[in-house]
């Protein structure tokens, strides 16, 4: 695979550090994607127009961050027939509240694909099952990361009634 | 005064029949003002154009009014120097939290002049107290709307002071 | 197409004066789609057997609506890679902001696409646009549905201009 | 007592710390219990194999700790008819105010017996006071632990009393 | 069964459409149990007298409801080492968030267990569960009912599934 | 005056730091008053006792402070019929809301007279006015620490006319 | 007693219904006040003066109710030494929440004495409890009206011991 | 441009760290302001007079913050027929919520032109903007101001596209 399917959109660079996670586990799971900084409301016609070429483009799916008043996934969704995940992202005396219910209450007509506030890999992850509800071969990747997922918990709980609280716990801190 | 110096956009029609109170207050004040159906989510391109347009037509300000995921506000703030009024309006499970958060949060840059939850007659003055902020008539007009606020409550107290808490209650609902 | 794609699942029957507009979008666009009545809580060992078994039985997308502590999308989205959109309810006291809680914030590895409290005729949508992911014909139907959407707002639009806010008030609560 | 009691569960190892306080105030009642990490989500199966034997292994009660959209409790009931504690964790940008609706608000038929958020010494001490409900000896433990706690306080009333606030609080410091 | 094992305590008779629920659930489990109104800052005395002597009067379950600024449930978990349920109830502007946080946020020390705001049927199965965590004629009793609730919302799938969405909706209107 | 006239109460030895403000500007108003540490759920007695007591000791008014579930200046306001300030102190994940819930939420027939969370200080002006309500010199007093308040706030506006903003900040932080 | 000793301000006459529960409960227990409508936003002059006069003109206590931006009892506080009880009103889409807010959190210095959400009535005790701390025939007053409501609590528990939970809920409703 | 158009108003000097934003910008912009300390409550005439005389010192615009139960912009809308801005600060355990509340949900007649949480810096575009409405050359240095901000995003974009995720945010630690 090597046609770029995912944008991933953020209102800012300040947005980078949390969001780099969806494009971290879409390079795990092998699908390319691009990020681009891109502001609903400094440059909203920058905004409407990568959204508007997101199809010609070959894009798939298109995730999108932003804080506060976080009106980034929306415009996006206005723009395109495309599915479109909202990251609400926590920043400022709200701590996020506002950006989730900014993305996830749109009205009918035009959803938002809504996760956690700052959830940007489970982003990542359900781009992946976007394109896997078609795609087969992206569906068993999907399904292997839960699986090590699912494995990495039973290896914990192995390990904890092993040690025991006190070593486990003291292991966890170096 | 006749040419229009005031925008009323609202996201739906059923958002009408709270929006037209700053259509009506304005009416009373002497500005003129006109009234438009346009959303953000469904509509963003005819959106961005009388945002973007506004000042050519002449415009001084814009009110917009929306529910939920209210980005109305916001995405018509990104196209005009002007100054926008949001009006977070009441619908749906939240009351018009999640709409207040929507238009009040907006990134530094581009502020918002956010209204109470359906505070849409107070949008009309606000708009008018931003013409009279230049504009010593308007000023005048404005200053006398709050006095004969001021009067009705006087009144009321004198009302009530004579006819005793009973008989004053008795009246109001009639 | 005469596959079942999309199963929407609901906690209780309760649930389906909401959850049917998802149907209901999904039979507009042409596809197909079984409702089903099955509780987390209730009857839990059916409910994880739909989800793990979704992917052999063809479906591609599945919709789960829920209320209060609404975990029923999360229990489906642990039992399978297919991607799941979740519909948080508005039932009791805290109309819904609990099961937008229980919903969305979902720990990493297991997303849910929510959309807003009620939203279920967005969450058709979005089963479509996730289909239409790599689907063109579902796509086109998807983008359609957004015009069809624009152009009533514009004759909304329209039709105020022409016939004021009196007059339009009228008809409309005829 | 040798035979295990009481199941404490967490959905992630990071929950321990927190969540060793239950293990704590257990063992100081001389209740044995048993530590377990299994995930609602990355590992249901499991949590649902966990839950449906714990009658045939001896359990009275379980107490399960989770953050978020913490299904960790509520999966648990829904396999059993144990009483379940569930302990809703402090995690993430909501502050715990998403696992305790998650936790909190379930259906009709499958209580939760929730905590304080973080109230992992009190999940404890509900674990004891359920096996002494019908346990004589269990119960007068719990009534020695309360009377300790206000024997607690009343000392640290008649320190602040002799001392006065200021050196009080300076020993408090040290 | 005939010795009084729950005592149902509620701080007005408003309160009694709610409350009864536990009281019906009880009976219809064969758990006999008293119904009683008793105020936590009515009648403090009756109240803590209540809570001390429930010890020696034989009961093994205390379940307390109330709404607002919700102390009866932690007045009487302050007066006896039996476990204490606590049910918020939806009363006031704050629509039972307030009596949720005042019930569930307890102390180190003095647990409640906290069931969903309104949630009086809950309390009296989870009543039941507690004795049931010792009494395994009880538990199987819930087992039973947990079995019914599974078998209704089965056959309502059933239903739904050979009636379609429009006359189950219709029959659900009658 | 030497006669104790307000009780300063609070649950916990970490409340102190807190509320010794209550303590501290009582102090500067010449009012005697007494701290003490009592739990309403650990040491529910001595707490009753403590209220019931009051009127006799000679107290005139009780401040209570207290965090989460905040029962203590509901339970004093129960046994006596003098008047109780409540303080919510931000305690644990909530920041004091459940205790500003729980504290002024009162049923009818029982205030609690509540100031902000953790306003300890206008905890002790306010009891102060209380007892001013009647004694001129107590209220002098009030309106004498009500003036140096507004002189303060004269005095730093002065100074940052006189330095400007960058000098007047860069001697703030020294 | 015939000297007016209690002023009840409120922002509109809207607030009547609920406010005139505080001057209901101080006549009953023969406390002479007045009644005023006087808003904090529309005659700001009118209401400084009130506050500023209240001394001279004899008053003990000012109530003050107010909803939304509540700031009625803050403006009142602000001018005079006297106790301030604030009554925040259920009024608009937010549920009395923004009024409860903008009632109790004041600044250090100017304290509000915080009532329940529409808690009119417990206004009018508060304040018969403030003038009680000093006067002891009105402190008795109090003392038999919280006996009163205890008796009261007590009889409709001897009645529906009597007449069980089915007969009782009857009565309740004719 | 030289006489004063802007005031600045604040409560405390500890606000001057987050409101000198608005003087930064509007210097920035070439519109002269002034900036003081006057409280709402410690000194209400003070800030009435500000207010009342603020038309005839020939100011257009009046930016007033204020944290909590935030009054300060409201008595200044009281006062004066300017339009006014609130800025809802960020301070104490409700973090910015109850100011947001107390400033936005004005009663009908006196708007405050409400900012984000902590929006200083917006507060002063707005009121360059509310000039602008009707003066040329201000609009227009609202105008570059903004494509300033376009600009900055842009450019980010592109040199985030051209280092990659990892260079980038390694420089934007430094």
């Amino acid at each position: 695979m090597s046609k770029i399917l995912v944008g991933i959109v953020m209102g800012s660079d300040s947005d980078l550090p949390v969001m780099r996670a969806a494009s971290d586990v879409l390079g795990e799971l092998g699908i390319p994607c691009e990020v681009v900084i891109s502001s609903a409301h400094r440059i909203p016609d920058k905004t409407a127009t990568y959204a508007r070429t997101a199809v010609e483009r070959g894009l798939a799916v298109i995730i999108a961050g932003a804080g506060q008043a976080a009106h980034l996934a929306g415009v996006i969704a206005a723009h395109t027939p495309l599915p479109v995940i909202g990251v609400p992202l926590q920043s400022g005396p709200l701590n996020g509240v506002d950006a989730l219910y900014a993305t996830v209450q749109m009205p009918s007509g035009i959803p938002v694909a809504t996760v956690a506030i700052n959830g940007a890999k489970n982003a990542g992850i359900l781009a992946a099952q976007i394109i896997g509800a078609t795609d087969l071969e992206v569906r068993a990747k999907v399904a292997a990361l839960k699986a090590k997922l699912a494995r990495q918990v039973a290896e914990k709980d192995a390990l904890l009634n092993e040690l025991g609280i006190d070593v486990y716990l003291a292991r966890l801190k170096k």
